[in-house]
């Protein structure tokens, strides 16, 4: 297999540790001989237009590595673009392999989540059609930890420790005048309960952790819900709720769209939600007459590298190491995925798994680790998240803020 | 000066480093000599009560010190309750004698902000009044900054810290996609714009900082407001801006009043405020036709110790540390504050001040701070705030969370 050169993209939302993926395909690229690693910028859809950097210009040297690894969003700039079918509009193709003949590409990867993934499917896919003998790898990213096959995904764990972290302050914050407060925390995951069940992670030796957690894989009854916050306001006077953006009526409305007057779509006909736990706030305080407060914990449990987690980050770049390995090794249309070995010790395995068995497929929380009043996790829940969340890694700080390190155009 | 038992207690809304100043009490009491330090719990409300612990019971080591530094909100839990003027309800003040007398108090120590500082004030003035030898101390705490006299407060400089170092993960998270977005983000402070004017100092090498800030202290013209996001957006087409929560419109209601049907009050009178940013992101989007979000730091400015400054932590523990000194000494009736001498290198000074001339009064950020169209602190801003925010103290991590001190009862 020729080593060549090689083009890295991020795509979808970002998340704490991407830049680790990004560290973990430059340097092994790099290690492995390969001559030059292009980024794309802004993905798939920057490259259309030309738009990538030499990476070697902004990643000099093994401080420049580290601080990538503590450098939230994308570095290079991400995108939600769609790549349409190869028979619907075959000149993007064209466009797009011109571009990489030009750069004299011989390997491809992209560091993304489900739709990310649709699109290493297609680039596979075409690339066997016209007898390319590009690779096409996909490097797994996604807080949400929807991906099929593999165990998780790299991002996941760090939101889930910012999110448990988060809960721990808010509920000691909570507690401290004593009096009635109902707060209700909304976590992201449109579809999918991972990071809104990884609140429950919060409940330790010093701390409760929240009363009640609603996944968006559950139907959402208002009238349960009052119910239940009745039953707990017998015996404790402040409640803590996680809910999902995602959640939804048993008629499949979105909770947060009796909120709003317009529910915004992004490029992948995905709803852009947001409302949910100010409005249950505000119903809930109409309703009983108690005290409520809404917190959203919008972009920040994807960004906060300041509070990452240390496996996540080695995780996240071992996928972007194993990814060029697998690629030099002549494999393509494939995504690396972890396998879980055992809980305790935590081991897992990686390896590459094809691409079409994955794209587009969202893995929701099963049904099983939820309890039967769909108002909690279960152990076995916990016991999958807690190794994920493990180890620290310290920001570089200067002047008391976190540095990071950036692209200057 | 009889050495005696000592009464604390911590008051109004908790912030990061509020135990570091219970600490700085405690330990110095202890050091000093004084043979019981209680707690309140809940403040001067549950005093009332006879609702107290003696500290000694949970703070039993040296670690055990270190732990409560590193635990947000009031260890004791606190109130907002308003001691009512002696003439009016001398029952309350013959009940809080009492008690001190039962419990053999000689000093007595409040942590708290403006409202705490009424309270001391009124309680030594009754102890002269009345002839009592118990002395009355104020510790400064507040987020807000707002406290007269005292060059800034215990507790800000870590708020700072979040919201700055927040900004500049929210400012990278919005720039990856490279599309339009107006992103407008919430930071507490009612009639003080400290904490809003802090996320300036995200403006660092690596960051362009919010492009405008609004503090409560000017009037927000809505047009203005407009124009200025227009003019930006010609050359710029991510737009990051700071807003205090308590922004009035120049006929003096609240901006978030235009969008919330009720208003609540707490026990003082203050409004309970909320709703600006996610207000003037619908707004802003429906008159530009540009995405926007709206972001509210809520409750987690005020108790993210996973992120508080070295310096303001060392601060808080100083004043309480100073305020046991000063009641041995004798004194009563008076705040601890801080007197700066240099802001490089960073030296202040601390002493104590009459608290007559503190409590209910509110310090604003000065007019000559803020740029002349309202939209941007002056670079003295920055240079007095950036030194409060410098160094950090890891938190004790325990499986992957901060660990925190706590009573359990």
């Amino acid at each position: 297999m020729p080593v060549g050169n090689v083009m890295v993209g991020q795509s979808g939302g970002p998340t704490s540790v991407i830049n680790s993926s990004l560290v973990g395909v430059f340097k092994t690229a790099k290690d492995m001989g390969c001559a030059k690693v292009y980024g794309m910028r802004n993905g798939i859809e920057g490259l259309l237009s030309e738009r990538y950097v030499d990476l070697s210009d902004y990643i000099r040297n093994d401080l420049d590595i580290e601080l990538l690894k503590r450098t939230p969003s994308s570095f290079l700039g991400t995108c939600r673009y769609k790549l349409p079918e190869a028979t619907d509009k075959p000149e993007v193709y064209d466009r797009l392999f011109d571009i990489l003949k030009k750069l004299e590409i011989k390997h491809f990867f992209y560091i993304g989540g489900n739709d990310s993934m649709d699109t290493i499917k297609k680039l596979s896919n075409h690339a066997k059609d016209i007898g390319s003998d590009i690779t096409f790898m996909g490097v797994p990213k996604t807080i949400d930890n929807d991906l099929a096959v593999t165990d998780h995904t790299p991002g996941f764990g760090s939101a889930a420790k910012y999110i448990a972290s988060a809960m721990k302050e808010i509920i000691r914050d909570a507690n401290t005048y004593g009096t009635d407060l109902i707060t209700i925390v909304e976590v992201m995951g449109r579809n999918a309960g991972w990071l809104t069940g990884a609140a429950a992670l919060s409940r330790t030796e010093d701390c409760a952790g929240p009363d009640l957690i609603y996944l968006p894989e559950c139907p959402f009854e208002y009238d349960k819900f009052v119910s239940k916050i009745q039953e707990i306001k017998k015996y404790k006077n402040t409640i803590t709720i996680a809910v999902s953006e995602g959640l939804k009526t048993p008629d499949g409305k979105y909770v947060c769209e009796a909120n709003k007057a317009a529910v915004f779509e992004d490029s992948f006909g995905h709803k852009m939600l947001g409302g949910t736990a100010l409005y249950l706030a505000d119903a809930i305080a109409a309703e009983t007459g108690i005290k409520s407060r809404g917190i959203v914990f919008s972009t920040l449990q994807r960004c906060a590298s300041h509070i990452v987690s240390r496996r996540d980050i080695t995780e996240a770049f071992t996928a972007g190491a194993d990814a060029v390995q697998a690629a030099l090794n002549g494999e393509t249309g494939k995504m690396i995925i972890f396998e879980r070995i055992s809980n305790e010790p935590y081991q897992i395995l990686t390896s590459s798994y094809d691409v079409n068995l994955i794209a587009n497929i969202e893995k929701v929380v099963p049904q099983e680790w939820i309890t039967d009043d769909n108002t909690y996790v279960s152990k076995e829940f916990e016991q999958y998240v807690r190794p994920l969340i493990i180890g620290e890694l310290s920001p570089f700080m200067v002047d008391g803020l976190p540095r990071h390190l950036f692209i200057d155009k």
